[in-house]
């Protein structure tokens, strides 16, 4: 959306879908604001902290293979590969490499797509082992107007680790599956007159069916994140968006307040509706790295990322079939490797991601805007590049 | 909207219209983005410049009569005559006094309405003094698209001081005024299947027609800033957003980046869509106080503050009737007074405001929520005010 106006066949609306297509969707995951309502994540009103820097001039040329490939490709080749928006690397918490393409610069937002899952996966662990949830509890406890959905009998440890038993699809690719229902319930648009649908992300969740046994299998559903973040609000009496404002983005030395889009209830979308500059999302996750420590301060509880990167339940993690990611799990939210350097990482349909390898001391932030929502359309030229990246980073220190 | 959900009757939702009547709108005037799409106004990403301090205990007990009342009233109780939602007054660039009420605090953004013109009008008349803009060119000479409309064949100067002839009626509380036409043009929800109205703030401006003769008299109307956006839009490729941070928001000192909102082709609304914090509303009358200069910089040119300072057509402005603002003039989309102290002011509907002060070195910011939208409804209790805590702080330095 360029000039003044936009030609016509350059305008992206909200309301006709449009806008999250590709290509103009490269313009769309840059600019959410600008298409629907939002709240505001306040980085604070005082100095930023700066990241340190020591840029690499040798990493573009490393190389890798892809996954189920024969050759190799180099970093650099790597980023248009996977439509990069903007990368940048940490090692050792000084920033090594960055780079924007496309409408993103370093003071822009994009979107965090499913990455904001880990964050509030993140925002519900710190209040275990706070203790002020308890994991054990059922969710009707918190949320009784859940009571009688699926998430009614389901203890807030199986919504934290995805191990509900729900009845929900969330294949994009099917025009039909429950996602596109929940994403008109979280609409903020009007509703079309004859609409009778759930008209909120809270008026949703009620209506979701068991499916399954809880605790049985990991099952990878947008609607955990809601469920924990409707749980938050409750223990908290804060918004997802009010409490990641007071108890991470202030105290993390950020430079941009982030954003959630919200629902026509004014409720943040908890499991996909963060936006942020690429350089805070890389701030989030090097406050993981250093074990929830930054300047001094324990932002988040060391537990907390003691738990993560002990990861989930590995058997119920393979019933759900990640052929890309064998031996991994899933806990508090983020994706837990199996690799002895103890990767973890959140990950965002089109390439949003979140990498922390605490043994190469790296962490790298990535947004993008791959024309395919899954995963497993990037994973081939992202899992290879980022470990490369880290070997190559512990090989040669500076 | 408080609460995980809000209570049904105290959801707002934008598209009813509810959220702008007393009371909903003392939560709305500070959550703008919550209700509707918005650009944001980048700060950067650097340090802010924090305002000193050196806070009197003395203000709250000053005197004055409000205008045609018989008994004075204190400082301190015109706050909630006014509505206020948050005051700041700076003294030779220090923060002597600040307060916050209802809603909004220090780290909240606020609309600010009509002073949202006065940004556009102080953006323009930097590209005349630059001689980007030619003050004497016809608006259809940057934007053809508005030719045939009554906009076509003024000046620019003219639209600069809104002493351009058009029909168009901005009475609020007439709810057949075209404000109310022009309003559903920019909104960003989606039109009615049986709206054949136009459908931007730009389709509406090409269909203004002309009333009275350019250059005759000050006729306060909106739309004058809208166009101006656009000429500032066509002479720079950049928005009025864009430009404003790249100009001013981003070396202002700014701790919050602000945000406008836009209409469905992404155009901001020049004419009222700035949301800011408040402090940054100061800082920005704070620059227009030290003749557009800041930490050496010249952000500004002087010669726009001079030429804002000398006024608009007294005459001109006379025709208009403001019973209250006797001997004001209105030049660059700001408000003069004739006091020899040189006092000029930003005004918004519902009491927003920037009082400049230059002989008294007093600069105040208020945002507030008064149930009348006219500032003749709060001047009373407002221009008396400001100015005996200008006199008082000049009597009594510190």
């Amino acid at each position: 959306m360029v000039g003044a106006p936009p030609p016509p066949d350059k305008q992206l609306r909200f309301d006709d879908g449009s806008y999250f297509q590709f290509p103009a969707m490269r313009w769309s995951v840059s600019h959410f604001r600008q298409l629907m309502p939002t709240v505001n994540v306040s980085r604070g009103v005082g100095a930023p902290v700066p990241l340190p820097r020591a840029m690499r001039k040798d990493l573009d040329a490393v190389r890798f293979v892809p996954l189920g490939a024969k050759s190799s490709m180099t970093w650099e080749e790597s980023l248009a590969a996977n439509y990069t928006d903007g990368i940048v690397v940490l090692h050792r918490g000084k920033i090594v490499y960055e780079r924007y393409f496309g409408v993103l610069n370093e003071r822009g937002q994009h979107g965090a797509m499913s990455v904001t899952k880990s964050v509030t996966g993140t925002l519900g662990a710190m209040l275990v082992a706070e203790g002020r949830l308890d994991e054990n509890k059922r969710v009707a406890e918190y949320v009784p107007e859940l009571a009688s959905s699926a998430f009614g009998n389901a203890t807030v440890r199986q919504v934290l680790d995805m191990t509900t038993g729900l009845q929900y699809s969330e294949d994009y690719a099917d025009p039909n599956a429950d996602v596109w229902i929940y994403s008109q319930a979280g609409s903020p648009l009007p509703k079309p007159k004859d609409y009778t649908g759930p008209r909120s992300y809270y008026e949703y969740l009620q209506t979701v069916r068991p499916q399954g046994r809880h605790g049985a299998a990991f099952g990878y559903k947008t609607i955990n994140s809601d469920a924990l973040g409707w749980i938050i609000a409750r223990a908290t009496g804060r918004s997802v968006a009010d409490l990641l404002s007071e108890r991470i983005w202030s105290r993390l030395g950020a430079e941009q307040d982030a954003y959630m889009t919200v629902d026509s209830t004014g409720t943040p979308f908890a499991g996909g509706g963060l936006n942020t500059g690429l350089r805070d999302l890389a701030r989030f996750g090097e406050l993981l790295r250093n074990n929830g420590r930054f300047q001094g301060q324990q932002i988040i509880p060391k537990a907390v990322v003691d738990d993560i990167r002990r990861g989930g339940d590995k058997e119920a993690f393979a019933k759900a079939g990640y052929d890309l990611l064998p031996g991994w799990s899933y806990r508090n939210m983020w994706w837990v490797t199996d690799h002895p350097d103890g990767t973890f990482m959140a990950r965002g349909v089109h390439g949003q991601r979140i990498y922390v390898n605490p043994q190469a001391g790296v962490v790298i932030a990535r947004y993008a805007s791959h024309p395919v929502a899954s995963n497993s359309a990037n994973d081939p030229t992202t899992l290879p590049a980022f470990d490369a990246l880290a070997q190559h980073l512990m090989k040669k220190p500076r």
